[in-house]
């Protein structure tokens, strides 16, 4: 005869069985959402999915998903980095990473790329850079929603973070791809910000980085290591000089820079503890929580412009009339204001 | 007694006086409008600062002075400029504006500046960064509008092509401060687009720059001076090879390098000849019009997404269900999407 707990591992396989299928039902999102919080990591993935998901259908299941798992979210580091091109951002991941790990941590790490042409080309792809990483149990490696624009892409993520914490992560990286695009989305959702560079990536490299320098709470010289050390040293340095002449942050945090290697696994624990300070300076200080209820008003500020404009553009009379407002406009009859202040006026009043 | 042409001269005198007041009038618009087609500079630049201007009674007017002044426009050249950091762009302006003015062109020079402070301080900023050529009577020097969300200042510099273009200014230069932001705003809104590059700009600049080097019509390798000469020619070669790797244009052209020295004024004649030929082709191919026509829905595009926004945030309800919601959310109480969904639909019914 078959214990309690044999009987629910089996109904619990059932239901990850079931949630598998290609489209969730309402009752499914219930078994999901316990699934999830219980730390199923089936459950996880298919909940990823399942928010991503652009179908009518899966979005309404999603809010409702969401709703259920929010209260068991939030208790996580949330740890954002960013790297100038060539810096080792990913080989410092795996390090760090494998580290935290070791700290018995458990670690999601998540990424936000607008350009990432489809999910499953960079689940391999992500599995290829990170490979130490992705074989861990006590780490979940989740790769960039499929393309769209920026803001569409960062918001999934921030939902991902969320579940990530329901399912007892504690810890969450978000990587950013690409140059000057998604820092800002990540810095939003992120408790601590780092950015990785190395020794002589350039006084115009580091200009354009510069409004990222601003931002970030520590700086790591990564490639500390054989005959590089030295040069890593001084450009540490000479960072940590520069970052002197940024007004204070209003965290009260002042930016600190330090050297690595990720490749040889060096300056990962100082790094670490780095961040430990922050985390207990900004948690007696409140700026911990104040920081993410300013986060939350941001971002509740970027859905609020992107269902706008979704339910704008797929309004039926809307779609009707804007082609032949379009041809006013070619034809210089009409102003790009007018126009839209005419089409506006229609949208609020029409079903 | 005087005669008609005297009498329309102190006419016009007393209108530029009249309008150079603070707040323009319904009436003022129509004399601003006039004075404007026949090339009045003093009307052009109070005409400009009428459409930048925040205030909802001179954002009627403003697109009452639009729709007088749209019929008169679209009838010159506009070439987008962008550079690498260090690449001399200003000092490329100054030489080539000057050029176009001895071809008998009259050139106005437009920035694209997000970050820009204040209007104020950039007019004499560019004074300084373009001594000649804001001395030179064929020219017209107008800096950026002043801070706020690049959409809005964008916007703001196409309906100043519009005006300039009405005032006879028939080579509209647009320039782009800062790296990788403002490109793609000044690309939509210009027929030819130039980058300014160096050598040894390095190759992790170059790919920064990737992304605007697909979108470039002619790439210009400045400071081929001096003991310069070669390593600029070796890099001109170098990017002629790798635009031949970028897939076709929809424009159907291939995208040439060239060097020039901004300093030495040399190279510049040949620039301009590779956009004359750009010009002819595109303009039998009918490119230059079709193109034209994707900038004018893109805009409104634009203009759509930033006016609804407005109107929502600026909304009596919106900002009276605002605070209650942002609490709820802060209490993990609601998801982002679900509250964005509430207040679209009070937004919808509301007056």
């Amino acid at each position: 005869m078959k214990g309690n707990s044999d009987k629910k591992k089996d109904d619990d396989q059932a239901a990850v069985e079931r949630i598998r299928k290609s489209r969730i039902t309402h009752v499914d999102v219930l078994d999901l959402a316990r699934l999830v919080i219980e730390g199923n990591r089936a459950a996880l993935s298919r909940a990823i999915t399942l928010i991503e998901s652009q179908h009518p259908e899966d979005q309404k299941n999603s809010a409702l998903l969401m709703r259920s798992v929010l209260p068991h979210s939030g208790k996580s580091f949330r740890v954002g980095i960013t790297g100038v091109p060539g810096a080792g951002k990913s080989t410092f991941i795996e390090a760090f990473g494998t580290y935290l790990t070791g700290q018995n941590r458990k670690v999601a790490v998540l990424t936000v790329d607008p350009s990432s042409e489809s999910g499953k080309g960079s689940i391999l792809g992500d599995k290829t850079r990170m490979e130490l990483l992705s074989a861990n149990p006590d780490a979940y490696i989740r790769p960039s929603p499929g393309s769209g624009n920026l803001g569409g892409v960062a918001r999934k993520t921030r939902e991902t973070i969320f579940l990530c914490e329901a399912a007892g992560f504690d810890t969450i990286l978000i990587e950013t791809i690409g140059v000057g695009q998604s820092e800002t989305a990540v810095h939003s959702m992120s408790d601590f910000f780092i950015l990785i560079t190395i020794a002589g990536a350039g006084d115009e490299l580091q200009g354009i980085k510069r409004g990222i320098m601003e931002f970030a709470d520590l700086v790591l010289v990564n490639k500390a290591d054989g005959e590089n050390i030295q040069r890593a040293k001084l450009a540490r340095q000479e960072i940590a000089r520069a970052l002197h002449f940024f007004r204070e942050q209003q965290s009260g945090w002042t930016a600190v820079a330090e050297v690595c290697s990720a490749l040889e696994s060096t300056g990962i624990t100082e790094a670490w503890n780095v961040m430990l300070t922050f985390q207990e300076r900004s948690l007696g200080s409140g700026w911990f929580t104040q920081n993410r209820n300013n986060q939350t008003k941001w971002w509740l500020n970027e859905t609020l412009k992107d269902e706008l404009s979704q339910a704008f553009f797929l309004n039926p009379k809307i779609q009707k009339m804007l082609p032949g407002l379009e041809e006013q406009l070619l034809k210089l009859e009409i102003s790009n204001t007018e126009a839209a202040k005419k089409l506006i006026g229609i949208f609020r009043i029409s079903e």
